[in-house]
C-alpha cells in the first residue's frame, strides 16, 4: 500500500489533533521520531492538541506523563474524555454523591467540583439515597468482582444516570498484551442492566467540539483547517470524519500495515491520508 | 406521576430547544395550546430553535409547514439534522457524484453546495467510479426493492462514505400507525455491508452543538440556560443530557402518560422535568 | 495456506451434510467437478443431506433446481429452514390467519398444514384480528415499501409470534451482485419493531438436529460420524461445531481464499479442516 | 392479568420440563407448594426433568441441593448447559489443555472426559500452545481482574474455540439482589476480542433437544406432549416456544406479575399459559 509523507500533509494544515497512545507514544515509550514533529510544529507556529480517550488522571498529570518521555506538551494542550464527564457533572449534578469506580487518584476530579465523590465499594443503606451519579473512571483501583456486582445493584436500585469517561474497550500494555478498559467493563454492566449510559470519548463528536470550541476562544477558525492523525479507525478516524475533519490514519500503532487497505475497505471507514507513522 | 407546570419550567431558561413531531405538531396538526406557548416566548424574548430529525426538507419548507398549521417560526430557527449531512459534505466531499436515497426534492441540498446528485437508480458501469459518497435521505421517492440492492451491491464495489441523514427507525403517520424511516432503512444496509456509516440526529450531540453554535455566532451563552424540550427518551433526552442541557419530557407525543415513568426507570434516561404538553 | 485433499476427508465419515448454495452450486451452474463426489458417494454407500436456509420452495422444488443441473437428489434429502418453520406452526398455531412475506409459491407450506396463509397486502380491518402468527418466507413476491410498513404496524397492532424462515441476510446473485435476504428484512423489522422473533436457519441447531433426527429415524448413529461441509463460517462452520460435528470449510462460495486464514484467526470460528472445493 | 390454574394445565401434559431457579426454588428456598406438585406428579406418572442454564456443578450436585430442600429429585431428571458443554468437548475437543474459568469442582467434568483443565491463571509460555479450548464455567473460583485480562490476551494469542457453558447475564442472590453470571462475563470477553463464542443454555434449542433426545431413547413422544414450565420469558418461554412446546410462565421468579402482561406485549414473546406460581 502507498503511504504518503507525513510532512507534506503537515504543511497543508494550520491546527493539527493527534491521538496519543499508538501515535505519540506506545509501550516502549516515545514512537521514534515524533520529537521531531513537535519541534518542527513549534517552528512552524503549527498549533496542536492531544485529543484523548483517558479519564484516569487530569490534564496536568497527562502533561507530566509526556514530559517524563521527553516530550513538553502543555496541559491546556490536552483534552481528555474525563473533562467531558467533569463538564457533564458540573453541569448536570448539583449535589448528593457521584460514585465511581476508578482509583482515587481519577477521583480528584470530583472533588473539585465541589461533589462528593464516594468508591463505589463505600456506597451502603446509609448513603446509597444520597448517590445522584455513577461514573466509570478507570479499570484500576477497585475489586472487580465485588465492585462490579455492587455496581450492578446500585442500577438497580437507584434511576441515576451513568457516564462512562472512556469509551475504549481495551489498551496496550506491551507488545501483543493489552488490558481490559474501563468502556468495556461499562459497557458489559450496561447490557446486564438494561439501561443506556452516557459515553464520553472518541468516535464521539463531543471530543472534537470540546477541542474546537477551546480553540475558538482566542481565534476563528473553520474545520478545515484542521487535521486528525490517529492510529485506529474506530475511534480516530471514524470520529474526525464525522466532525468533518481531514484524517491520517498512521501505522505506529493499533492498525498494521498489511491490514490497513483490508480494513479500510471491511469497514467503510476512509482516512483521508495513510502515513506510516506521525514522524517526520 | 406528578408533572410538573411547563410554564414554571419555562420561566427559568432563555432559551429553549423544541423537538418538532410530538411536541409541537403531531398526525393530526398543531398540538392543541401550543400556539400560545410561542406567543408568550415571543413577548418574554425567549430564543427558541426547533431541533429535529428530518432530512426530507429543507428548513425552509420545514417553516412553511409549520406557517401552515397557523405558527410563525422563521427558517433560521430551524436546525435540522439533513443541515449536519449538508456540512459533512460541503467539508469532506470536493467533487464527484453523490448518490443518494430519498425524493428529488431532498436531493436539493446536494445540488445547492455545487455537487453532482444522482438517484441511486441512475447509477451505472459509466459513473460508479465518480461516486464519491452514498447519502440516505428520505424514505420515500425511491423503489425500496430495486434501489435498495443496487444500494448494497454500490457498498460492495466502492469504499465511500455513507452518510445517514436522520437516525429515527420509525415515524408515527397516524394514530397507532408508524412508517419506517430512513435510518431504520440505513440501519439494515449497514449490517448486511457490515460497515460503518456516518449518522447525524439527535441523540448525537452535533445536533445540539449546531444550534449552540448558531447562538454563540451573535451571542455568549452557557449550556445552563439552555431547555431541551422532547417527547421521546433515547433521542431528545438522553442527547440533552449528554449535551449537558436540562430537559423536559412531555407526554404529547412518544411517550404516553401511562409508561413514563416506567420507562425512565428501565432505561436509566432521567429528563430534569416531565410536563404533560408543551402548551401553557 | 495449506488445504486438505476433499476425497481424504470425506472418506472417513459415512454421513455428510451438505450446505447447497456456494458448495455444490453457483450462480454459474454446478460447482466444476461436485458431480463426481456424488456419483462417488453412491458407489460408497455414503449417506448425505443437503442442509440448506432456504424458505421459498418445498423440498421437492429444491430437488427439480438440482436436476435442471444435472444433479440427482432426492427430495428426501433435502433438508431447509422453512421445514422448520412448518414443524414450528404445526405445533404451535392451530388455527386462524398466518400472515406471511413471500410469493404465492412459498405459501404453500402454510396452506398444506390446513392453516390460512394470507399475503400481508390484504390484512384489513375485518381480517386482523384472526392473524395469529407472522411469517417471512422470501424477499420477493411482495411490494417492500407498502407490505413491510403493514407488517410493522401488524406488530404493533398485535401480540403474535414472527417466524423468520432464513436468516440469511444476502444471497449472490451473480458474481460480485448480492441480493437482500428475508432474513437481513426480517432483522430491521425486529429492530424497529423492538420485538423478539424466532429465526430459523443455520447457524441454529436445530436445522442440523433435523437432519439427525431424520437419519435416526432408520438407523443409529453418532455424531462423530457426520461431517458438515459448508463455504460459510458464521452458519455452516459455527452450527455444525457447535452441534458437535467435524466440519469442512470449502474456498469455492463466501469464503475466498486469500481470506480465509485471517477471517478464521479474527472471528475465532475454526473449521476441522479447509478445502479447495467439495470437488474430488 | 388473569391467570390459569396449574393444576389444569398439568393435567394435559405426560411430559414437563422445569426451570429451576424462580419456579421449584428462589433465593429463599423452595417456592412454597411446590413439593405436592412433585408429590402429585408422582402419583400420576407424570415424567419430568429440570432444565437449567448451571455449569457450576454437575447434575450430581444439582439433585443434592434439591435434596437439601426436601426434594428428591433424580440427577437423571436433570439436564444443565453444562452437560451440553461437556458433549462439544467430548465430541470436538481429543486432546490436549482445556483453560477455565470456573470453580475447580466445576472443573471437574473436564477431567472426567480425559481432558486436562487447566485454571486460566496457570496458563504460562510452557503450555499455552497445547491449549487447545477455552471454557466459561462458573463466575465464581477466579480473579476476575487478573484471570480475565489474561483470558483476554489467550484468545488474541490462540485461535481456539470458547465454550459458554450457562448463558445467563445475572442470577439472584436474594430479594433485589442479583449477582455477574460467567454468561455476562463471557459476552464482555467476546465483544472486545470481538469473536464468535459458542454459547449453550437456553433460550438455543440444544438445550431441549437434549432432554428431548434423553426421553426418546426409551419411549416415543412427540413435542406436542411436553410442556416448559418457566419464569424468564427471555429463556425458558422464547426457547420452549421455539422447539415447538407449549410454554408456562410462572409468576414466582423473575418476571413480576403487575408487568408479565406488558413484558409480553413489548418482547412479543407469548406463552401458552401463564400461572401464578408452579404449586398446586
Amino acid at each position: 500500500m502507498q503511504t504518503t509523507c507525513f510532512k507534506t500533509v503537515l504543511e497543508k494544515y494550520p491546527i493539527i489533533f493527534f491521538d496519543g497512545y499508538g501515535v505519540i507514544k506506545n509501550y516502549k515509550g516515545m514512537v521514534p521520531g515524533v520529537e521531531k514533529t513537535f519541534t518542527w510544529m513549534l517552528e512552524q507556529q503549527k498549533e496542536y492538541y492531544i485529543v484523548t480517550n483517558d479519564a484516569s488522571r487530569s490534564p496536568m498529570q497527562l502533561a507530566e506523563s509526556y514530559q517524563r518521555l521527553g516530550l513538553h506538551i502543555d496541559h491546556e494542550r490536552i483534552i481528555s474524555s474525563g473533562m467531558l464527564a467533569k463538564e457533564y457533572l458540573d453541569l448536570k449534578v448539583h449535589d448528593g454523591i457521584v460514585a465511581y469506580l476508578g482509583t482515587e487518584n481519577s477521583a480528584h476530579y470530583i472533588e473539585s467540583m465541589g461533589l462528593h465523590p464516594l468508591a463505589v465499594r463505600e456506597i451502603d443503606e446509609t448513603n446509597i439515597d444520597q448517590v445522584n451519579a455513577l461514573l466509570f473512571l478507570d479499570d484500576e483501583g477497585f475489586d472487580w468482582n465485588y465492585d462490579l456486582n455492587k455496581t450492578l445493584n446500585l442500577l438497580r436500585k437507584r434511576t441515576i444516570p451513568a457516564i462512562v469517561a472512556n469509551t475504549d474497550y481495551a489498551y496496550p500494555v506491551m507488545q501483543n498484551e493489552v488490558s481490559i478498559a474501563i468502556g468495556g467493563i461499562a459497557s458489559m454492566i450496561e447490557n446486564i442492566a438494561g439501561k443506556e449510559f452516557i459515553h464520553f470519548g472518541k468516535p464521539d463528536s463531543q471530543m472534537f467540539m470540546f477541542a474546537y470550541d477551546k480553540i475558538r476562544e482566542t481565534r476563528t477558525i473553520t474545520k478545515k483547517e484542521i487535521l486528525m492523525v490517529g492510529d485506529t479507525l474506530y475511534t480516530d478516524i471514524l470520529g474526525g470524519n464525522k466532525f468533518g475533519l481531514d484524517t491520517v490514519l498512521v501505522l505506529s500503532g493499533n492498525t498494521q500495515p498489511e491490514e490497513a487497505e483490508t480494513l479500510i475497505k471491511t469497514t467503510g471507514i476512509v482516512p483521508t491520508y495513510i502515513c506510516d507513522t506521525a514522524a517526520i
